[in-house]
């Protein structure tokens, strides 16, 4: 079935398109109508919703794919796995190579503040700026399927042309979310550093036919602190926020204080 | 079946315990020995193994808990969930309150370099952390269920009695790797940062009895620069390493590179 990619490269940017919502998700339609007039273009999305995933990676199991559609300058895959597994399949079976660039979403709901540390369609994006691919995950702060996804398509055509005519620094990657409103109540663009914030979370605890114990996760987030300079406050005053991101997680300041320790005794 | 925990407090600390080996794994035991002498300890475990499943947190389906130990200062927990479920629900059920102190571990093989984006081990210490619980992941370089935790062992008690007589920078969380020697042969502890590295790989592709591709993840790790800084250098010279890391993923320096960009066409 999968032979290796087969369109003629020429100058067409080759686009790597994926999110967590899965392949049926209106945010994915909407990301891959954005990116179609700008190059080649390669889809695989998980074959079910995969929204915090995380980085999870499938290594206990065999992966699939599904091929859906197969048209000039456009393909399209489901998989079985992650939206991590579904980049590690792209690069080594399904294209061959690495892509030219990486979008992931538009995914529904926020990836705001620390929700970029369980969301998968941010995971993917980390995945591919660790293969030193371009980068750029979406997210728009609705969650329903039904959202109106015109303004988020907008703003992510812009980005994407200008990361397309400009180049990112190695390593970094763009986390961008959009607040739910018309194009027109947009103020436009900020960039941010990432919010603090915590989710408030409880679990139910129900009963089962059996009587016994099981638990579900519920809760709401909360922000913490009251930067102007975060992606919450950006979101709240009716802007687009992208905070570049990357995947080097040390903590440079404490590696002073912590060499003053003594771990001898 | 849960009533929150009935330890009386008095001054002992409250020590939780996970790791995404599952309960079973001889790590695990290895790092509960180590702590059980200092405080009061709680392990809740995936009652399967979770490695690769990063910061996954299960919000489709119900977790489950099974009580499978309750002494004096001691109880033991599995659960069906990943690594993240564990410590939400060691917050909110369980324990009714944030644990005084989070080890995760003791994992069996290495969580250094990018490792630590995939790790479930230390994603239930980013977890930690994330709620302000002065949180640690050890891991030993070296997979096998049969593994030698002796020297890591040694390792991980004298950074916890550190950790508990000091206080960790806000938001900050230690990621320990140990490596695979006779105590007599490492040679201390460095204080490092992040080793760049890669995953070098491939998928297996094969076919079912039906005929039909499925592929299946393999890889080698490839440390990526040289500097005499980082966690791979130091644990290739026999010394522990400890990277301070946090969960604020935003990348300063690009923010200021990123505002000269023009987004508007």
């Amino acid at each position: 079935m999968l032979s290796k990619i087969s369109f003629e490269m020429q100058d067409k940017p080759l686009i790597f398109v994926t999110n967590d919502d899965g392949i049926t998700a209106p945010g994915l339609r909407a990301l891959t109508d954005v990116v179609r007039p700008l190059g080649k273009v390669v889809v695989i999305a998980p074959d079910k919703p995969q929204s915090g995933t995380s980085h999870a990676v499938t290594m206990r199991q065999p992966l699939r794919l599904n091929r859906i559609r197969q048209e000039p300058g456009f393909e399209e895959y489901s998989c079985n796995g992650t939206p991590v597994d579904c980049v590690k399949l792209a690069y080594k079976v399904v294209l061959g190579r690495h892509p030219d660039l990486l979008v992931s979403g538009i995914n529904h709901g926020s990836n705001s503040s620390i929700n970029i540390i369980y969301s998968g369609t941010m995971a993917a994006v980390f995945e591919g700026a660790m293969a030193g691919v371009p980068s750029i995950g979406f997210s728009l702060v609705r969650v329903e399927m039904n959202a109106d996804f015109s303004a988020a398509s907008t703003y992510a055509r812009r980005i994407i042309r200008t990361v397309i005519s400009r180049k990112l620094p190695d390593g970094v990657c763009l986390n961008v979310n959009i607040p739910p409103l018309p194009v027109s109540e947009i103020k436009g663009i900020r960039i941010c550093r990432q919010a603090g914030g915590t989710w408030l979370e409880d679990f139910d605890i129900r009963k089962d036919p059996k009587g016994r114990d099981y638990f579900w996760l519920k809760g709401v987030f909360a922000r913490i602190g009251d930067g102007e300079d975060t992606d919450e406050y950006a979101l709240e005053h009716h802007y687009v926020s992208i905070v570049p991101v990357n995947f080097d997680f040390t903590d440079y300041p404490a590696i002073e204080e912590l060499k003053r320790w003594d771990f001898s005794s």
